[in-house]
């Protein structure tokens, strides 16, 4: 039968027999999760979001109203909200002490990957109160935490993060809002924020806002910046909410998608009235919003992947379906066929199966890297799997967000004009997923991050260790014959990204350090090229000798090989030639003059 | 002052520093059109176009209201099509015999520029009816053509063109529409057609459909199918129209843009009273429809080149005025910019500008073509330039807006969060782009002609030609000291370029035919990538001398190089890997089973 979302071998393949997550979990704190039981969980998820959550996609897409300060989601969104509250599935992989279920951050990777692809819009509303429930759970005073956290893990309650201002959105230093002491240890909060997801609506009783604001007499910029919970509604003596504290969605934007969303406009303090508490540390702010921005910059990537999943597994029943005949490429003019059968069509289905497969290994080892970290007692292994986590992230955000959209107009490309249209379902998943590229950092703002942070971090040592991950898998692969030519090719291309990446982070350090921040993005693109070669060579490592002894499987392991073969073959080239202008590093980028472009 | 839609110093720089057209119109035909006459008319484009088209872009994105078979055009609509009109644009171009103003089409495509650009969708009625009316024009009797083209040329009659059914996509020959002979010289028309843009709308006192439909009994495919004239009222003995023709809309799509521009159901004869006449021969339609096709799928180049630069000027604006501190690339933590200096944003915008550039250098020029058939009395030299447009036919419609949708997507960027939302133009822009690259013949299909008609057509003697017109070009630049050295990069790249292109063509002829289709597509890109670069160092070629001799304007011309480096040194290395993998021709595509695809 056709998937639908996802395709669910493939889960299986990347959790059991790539990652073999129960080979990891034996003998640990996730010993309980045997196969049995993950898949009986993910079967859950699966339900839930292919019954209850992808029937909100189309109505959502007609977008939250705004009236007089309130929002009113889109029709279906509470009930649904309450059965995957019900489901405790918001806080599904975190602390029980909290009220969180403890499973493993890879198996709810999977159970995601149903939630998000089924609705977008409707998860980015959980997506916002895990990570506020995350910056509570790891800056939180005892009463803080007491107070809220619970009920966020639950969906009683809801999350934001207010950081955008009109005037500060990339550069977050710039902003305004202020924090008056008011000398019983509370604050004054004032100030407008913008672009705030979920920021009011009406599914929850009690909204928590992290957010940044700069007490007054705080240093300029980034150092001057502290964090603050401030509850829509205060919260009373019984952890019940009480008065109104001041908190006003002055608007909804109109935006080009994730209409079920709300992206909400708030004044605070307008009547002087918004009281929130300091979260952390006075002027620590920016540090604790980047703990939680790895998680949600995984998740943003998570997003993307779960919308170009969808997205090819549509394009994919479609050219099953779909019948025409060949043109140019069959001059015999024989019968028509499917137009999977069409080279063209074919090519952009492996494009975007080899983008997808390589996504999904990708965000769930990011998931088995969680929880590596969550099982050891290891300081330095843990602290190294962070770092890992730390290379990963703008992977996972900006790669994966850009590759999503480009899967996601190949989806409509399959279609044809049928695309176009809004009765199919792939329209909507392009337009939703242009933001993912935007938002929790643009994905220029990642590929500085991976140039000027990541690269060079604790002398290169991260970095070098995710390289030699890489060339772990290269050498097993090796050692398959099949594979061997396959490996070979990979390696010439591993050995020439080292090459480029010394290079840049050299001119990066240099004079040329504009030149070089012209080509973090580029380089971002071949290092998330390198880790899909790396992620899809692993998948045929694992698949190519099981061709022979799974013969009712054969067909789906070929096609691991296949894929792999594909862009190691195909798309690795171009990314080769890429290589070549990121070291020679060429400065007509800096060279331009504002005038040179023109427009005047 | 900022530039709105499109950038007039460039558009002066192609028509008359780059192409020189007041010299390639001296003494012919088109001499009455001097630098001053030309501008003045590119000057009333501008004007209508800013103050009348583009206030319609934002409204028109409301969409046209269909009721009970009637289709309303959203508000202002009809102002505006009414002052077009009178403006006489809609026949500009064209033979003053029929209403046509006889204007060069160089100097069109600028005004086109303009009005495209301010205002896609209603433009869009505009292109099909002078399409529909070149139809008649080649292929019409006397009397069909006294009877409509005088109306369709001035817009006082519309026209559509009734190809796609639902069984009947790209693969035309499947369609199911019946002609049957009437004994009087007319034909009783059944069918249903499907994605008619303009096909029923409330601007207009009557519409003229060419109707693709198989006479009873003719072939099956694309041989059996003969052109129909289908006037929506019949059209009575002193012109006027008549009777109701049983053309009935039966619906209109809902789309992910262009909504100002209908895209209806047609069904004919739904009562059997639908009357057509022949246009051209029987099963010829095919034929006469590829006529009016090239012409149709150069405007849509234009339509994605007019999206580009409408995005690329947004964003270039957005970019001067949006100040924001540069992060990593200024350690020093100086003051903030505006974002135009920060090294991401600058290469956006380069990349943008170097397409935009390109692509209009491309579109003007392959109206001088135009120009020069209509010119010449020359039968050879004629045939060379209709050869020439021929194989530049797929690059301006293919590569044109493929890239025309990643500079939209680049514009959001530039944007960053405004970008998402429909308050700012830039994400209107990149919905409306979307289509372009699907109708009138996928982008699959115009790889596909390249490859497959294109190269070898005439023993590939047009190819060659298009060939050696580049290698002019370049011979040129390397005379120019400043550009030597980007001139040979260039010429490394076109010696490859030839190599690959006779590798691929010779495949495309072999066993590995359907291996070579599934690389169809990037070698269209590569393609355009060669035809840009030819551009924009032809541009550079132009510019360089005139940065001394022209010191006011060096800023402008100092950009006409910086361009051309920046493309030359940072895109084509990316193409030049992509090179590679299309001379390996990889037969991974084909190898891949549709199991192995998996979803199932």
């Amino acid at each position: 039968m056709a998937q639908l979302i996802a395709d669910k071998r493939d889960i299986d393949f990347v959790l059991h027999e790539q990652l073999d997550i129960g080979a990891e979990y034996k003998g640990g704190s996730y010993a309980e999760f045997n196969r049995k039981t993950i898949d009986l969980i993910i079967g859950e998820a699966r339900n839930l979001g292919i019954k209850e959550l992808l029937p909100l996609q189309k109505v959502g897409d007609d977008g939250c109203v705004f009236d007089a300060g309130s929002v009113t989601v889109p029709e279906g969104f509470k009930r649904a909200y309450d059965l995957y509250c019900e489901g405790e599935w918001l806080g599904m992989s975190d602390d029980p002490e909290w009220g969180g279920q403890g499973l493993p951050h890879a198996v709810s990777m999977a159970a995601n990957e149903y939630f998000y692809g089924s609705c977008n819009s409707f998860m980015l509303y959980n997506m916002l109160t895990h990570g506020a429930a995350k910056l509570l759970e790891g800056f939180g005073t005892e009463t803080q935490k007491k107070q809220c956290l619970k009920k966020m893990l639950s969906g009683e309650w809801s999350g934001t993060m207010l950081l955008t201002e009109p005037e500060a959105g990339s550069d977050v230093g710039a902003l305004t809002t202020v924090a008056t002491k008011n000398g019983d240890g509370t604050y004054n909060i004032s100030g407008s924020k913008i672009f705030i997801s979920g920021g009011e609506h009406d599914m929850v009783a009690n909204i928590i806002h992290p957010v940044l604001a700069r007490i007054e007499g705080a240093p300029e910029g980034t150092r001057g910046i502290s964090l603050f919970l401030v509850p829509k509604f205060r919260i009373n003596e019984d952890g019940t909410p009480g008065e109104f504290n001041d908190v006003v969605c002055t608007g909804i934007e109109e935006k080009m998608g994730l209409h079920g969303n709300c992206t909400c406009s708030l004044t605070l303090g307008g009547k002087g009235e918004c009281i929130g508490t300091l979260l952390g540390e006075e002027n620590k702010g920016m540090a604790a919003m980047f703990v939680m921005m790895n998680e949600a910059r995984q998740m943003v990537g998570l997003q993307g992947f779960a919308n170009a999943t969808a997205s090819y597994i549509h394009a994919l029943n479609y050219a099953r379906e779909r019948v025409q005949t060949k043109g140019l490429t069959d001059p015999a003019g024989s019968a028509p066929v499917a137009i999977i059968n069409h080279p063209d069509v074919k090519r952009q289905l492996l494009i975007m199966k080899s983008y997808v497969d390589g996504m999904r290994s990708l965000i769930y080892y990011g998931g088995l890297c969680h929880d590596k970290i969550a099982m050891t007692d290891d300081v330095e292994e843990r602290k190294a799997t962070n770092e890992l986590l730390e290379v990963l992230t703008p992977i996972i955000k900006g790669y994966v967000t850009d590759k999503a959209f480009e899967v996601c107009s190949h989806g409509i490309q399959v279609f044809g004009g049928y695309g176009f249209v809004e009765e199919f379902p792939v329209a909507q998943l392009l337009r939703d997923s242009r933001i993912f590229m935007i938002y929790e950092g643009t994905n220029g703002i990642q590929s500085m991050d991976l140039l000027g942070r990541k690269l060079g971090m604790k002398k290169g040592k991260p970095f070098m260790d995710f390289l030699e991950v890489i060339r772990r898998s290269i050498t097993k692969a090796k050692e398959v014959e099949e594979l061997a030519p396959l490996a070979e090719t990979m390696e010439r291309f591993f050995v020439r990204y080292t090459e480029v990446a010394t290079a840049i982070s050299k001119s990066a350090m240099s004079d040329k350090v504009l030149d070089a921040y012209a080509f973090s993005h580029p380089f971002l693109e071949v290092t998330g090229d390198l880790t899909m070669a790396w992620m899809l060579l692993w998948r045929a490592t694992v698949a190519a000798p099981l061709t022979e002894k799974k013969k009712k499987d054969a067909a789906f392991y070929k096609g691991q090989v296949t894929t792999a073969r594909f862009f190691i073959n195909t798309m690795l080239p171009t990314a080769m030639g890429k290589m070549d202008a990121i070291q020679a590093c060429d400065g007509a980028v800096t060279a331009m003059d504002d005038a040179g472009f023109g427009g005047k």
